[in-house]
């Protein structure tokens, strides 16, 4: 019989706390719906008293109907006043999540230096607010900050601290190694320590990457007796970042054998590591343990015989249960079966073994050899495949497009731009402002083809990315440019790449609008189609 | 008394198993200077008898006279064959390095699924092959390969394997863990056993990351009683990656007790990291632990003010023990603290109480609000406070700018710039092509300004970054530029923002032209100067 560990993720709250990742009430909410998919526990949303932005996120998140509980994070009531009239308390209540997890100190130097109190008020306002909380009908995670240190240094202080919180009704106790530099073997021990001392009580872990230990820590102290994870999608979080869930979660669960999340969830973990990037916009290391696109390739030779007679013999897991797969990077075997099962999942007859098929397969190839990524941009690998399969109708044709921008000293930037295009054998050519050189495109893309196709109308373009791909050659690097655009029903991303950012914001604008025309026909051929009908045309 | 630990480096070959890391004979040669100086006790340079670099490599790294022993890597002979008739083996002792690396296998079902060979007959490899090299004067270091793996599998024949290394002279035993799949706490059991059974052997660790454990398997071993490591800087190697002396050699060092390094070779550490990384052409991540750029950066407000009260309240080591240092992210989350210590750090004069240094702040508030982030823009953060203190003379005007883009359907993207700027009172209106719209305005923008300040021959930009701020309105949405530039001595970054990438991309460039020409002044001045210095203008 395996134990439960229950999942408490802060990728949206101490995951933010990391350089470079910063996100909007729609992300969050966003990332809380994959989250709530995953199958964690608690979703730790924010600081509802700091910002708007929480505040919004609070009550958006109320109509997703998540499973996972929201917790809201604060901290325990300022000294030498009431847990009643504490706005940060009266916030989290405010902000109508199930959880709250409130932070304190234990550790003693801490109390002093950082609070400037006595210790006896620390022990009251941890006790006070807890107490508030739980009179107001919310669950309680108590942190406490830094519990490895101040158990060092005073363990009697720490302990009582634990026990302060858990008088108080805590329903967690978390151990916070807040600083990062505790070592495995610490952790175990004091852990163990602990459990015999309270046995009573709900132990987590929270822990921080500083010596690269966030993931041993966090296994020591679940070893020890803890049964809650504190950590973040991609180890998210500042300094050197929290615990990584996406290596914690398949070590429990496959290794140690453990209850985490479902095993069906589990295969959606690369895939929710991925989404998680995106969203932030922050680069994913392609060496990212379990779940990054090399955690599973083999470079050659020796070690690639032998992957193919048997795979345990250089996989220490079976890619598919973390939802990664196989790569190998020499050989033609890897890519064709990934595009294979898109096909299949776009529901495109697709044969491997014709001549058209590896046709396509190597373009696949060499244009991701180039900086292309069909991961998140499916409308694109899809027009690819549509093409191959002879299923595209081209609607358009492009002939020209030119752009002029303009700034003087007394206003800011102009953007125009000027589109050539084919359209029934005619030419359209239309010209459009922008408050800036896609927008503009865009615009004059659109004029140009929605009098002939109003299905456009309804789209717009809900994302914009823009990543540099080789940065060391500064501007003349290349850029990879990912547009996500929506109608009533779907979303689709599409892809451009070139060392010209408009080029390659041009191409992946050109093949979101030829996505959205799939299945429709030009005026010509609607009226062909209609003479067809009324028997006009004979074959 | 503390013990020593031998570190072993393997940056040179396991390293360049990693994806995106590739090296010359040149680069080894340069990171091989570099390792030395960081007094590494073992370089491994590469695999003699694979290839012509590393051939080139071992002949040339003999003339820089390091103190570490430059170590080739090579496999056991083949099966039903001679060790002295062996090609590989010849080569490894034909590189003239002083000792070897010889890998050979432990794991039984390796034996059969990938020698295809029997147990006995592979002890046989093992054995010839190592006193083959002894009887040749090398000293002699044995991997075996997936130990821990076939320790679980077969715990006779994998201490075989070991005892029959150490009766053919092995001076060293490495434990492999090559697939990354062990846990830190059966490492500690295996090698406890191990160091109980084999009480002569020098025993020495080799992990992998595939768990995100590879240092903490790295310390379980060394507590079980190894004492040689085998690892690379930064953690580079294939798959997730191999155990990264970055982090190790501090947390033994200062942390557990162990003598790896010299102290003041410890302060090289960040240094040496980010060298390899630049060699190596990967990027390095800021949240690398002790020695990212990030390790040790602080962005919370309440953070701050405890930090700067005392810097143990947030961080476990002092930065400058691994070269690394305190950063203060100066983020709307932070008050004035931030701005007053980067003050100081630039030797600039700051008083929070007077009125102008408090109009400052309220700027770096608001242009922060507006999607500005100094954190990583050192530069343009200098140049806001050295303006705020009348230290900056403005030695050209902007008068205008225009760029034309156009492209045809039968060729790519043609971006050319025309800007028009005022220096000495005369205009300068140049023209440029570039292969993108940032790259031509840079073109056009050094044209006008070179002839007037030279040292602008000695920068180049060296990275660019785009962020688009809120991806809600898609291409209607707010852009943040990055712009890192270089002379030879110095790096500094910029920061523009705007809806219009061109507008953003603009004001980072002519940031970080201002920040180069600090310090410069225009030819009348200098005319003026030389002609005050002549006392023919009186005041």
């Amino acid at each position: 019989m395996s134990a439960s560990i229950s999942i408490f993720d802060t990728t949206l709250r101490d995951g933010t706390q990391g350089e470079g990742v910063s996100l909007s009430a729609d992300d969050k909410l966003k990332i809380a719906k994959k989250l709530d998919d995953l199958g964690v526990q608690y979703i730790e949303g924010g600081i509802p008293g700091s910002n708007s932005k929480d505040i919004e996120f609070f009550k958006r998140v109320q109509s997703l109907g998540l499973n996972a509980k929201i917790t809201a994070f604060g901290n325990t009531r300022r000294k030498n006043t009431e847990a009643s009239q504490d706005a940060n308390l009266k916030s989290i209540i405010d902000s109508g999540s199930q959880a709250a997890t409130l932070v304190g100190k234990s550790w003693d130097f801490h109390v002093y230096t950082a609070l400037q109190t006595t210790l006896d008020e620390n022990l009251a306002m941890i006790y006070d607010s807890i107490s508030f909380l739980k009179q107001n009908g919310l669950e309680v995670v108590f942190d406490a900050e830094h519990f490895f240190d101040g158990y060092k240094n005073n363990p009697e202080y720490a302990v009582a601290v634990l026990r302060k919180a858990k008088d108080a009704g805590a329903d967690w106790l978390t151990m916070c190694d807040t600083n990062g530099g505790t070592l495995p073997h610490e952790i175990y021990d004091i852990v163990s320590t602990l459990s015999s001392n309270l046995p009573q009580a709900n132990l987590s872990i929270h822990t921080h990457n500083d010596c690269e230990l966030a993931v041993a820590n966090t296994l020591s102290a679940i070893q020890a007796g803890a049964r809650q994870v504190q950590g973040t999608i991609n180890g998210y979080g500042e300094r050197c970042g929290n615990a990584n869930l996406c290596s914690i979660i398949p070590t429990l669960q496959l290794k140690m054998g453990y209850d985490c999340i479902e095993p069906a969830s589990l295969a959606q973990l690369a895939n929710t590591a991925r989404y998680v990037s995106e969203i932030a916009n922050v680069h994913m290391p392609v060496n990212q343990p379990y779940v990054g696109n090399a955690a599973f390739a083999h470079k050659g030779g020796i070690h690639v015989s032998a992957i193919l007679r048997d795979s345990r013999t250089y996989e220490h897991i079976e890619p598919e249960l973390v939802g990664n797969k196989q790569r190998i990077l020499v050989s033609e075997l890897a890519g064709q079966s990934n595009i294979l099962s898109k096909a299949q999942e776009m529901g495109l007859a697709f044969d491997p073994s014709n001549e058209q098929s590896r046709k396509v397969i190597d373009k696949i190839k060499d244009l991701e050899h180039q900086g292309y990524q069909f991961e998140a941009a499916d409308a694109s690998l899809e027009l690819l495949l549509r093409e191959a399969n002879g299923q595209i109708t081209e609607l358009f044709n492009f002939e020209s497009f030119k752009m002029l921008i303009e700034k003087n000293s007394s206003n800011s930037v102009i953007c125009e731009a000027f589109v050539k295009l084919k359209i029934d054998g005619e030419s359209v050519y239309t010209a459009a402002e922008g408050n800036g050189p896609v927008n503009a495109l865009d615009n004059a893309l659109r004029k140009a083809l929605s009098q002939s196709f109003p299905i456009l109308k309804e789209m717009h373009l809900s994302d914009y990315k823009v990543r540099v791909l080789d940065e060391k050659d500064a501007t003349a690097a290349k850029v990879r440019v990912l547009i996500e655009s929506k109608n009533v029903e779907r979303t689709w991303t599409t892809v451009g790449v070139s060392t010209n950012v408009i080029e390659a914001s041009w191409e992946a604008l050109v093949d979101s609008i030829r996505y959205a025309l799939l299945g429709q026909s030009t005026q010509n051929e609607k009226e062909l189609n209609i003479n067809e009908q009324h028997g006009l045309i004979n074959h």
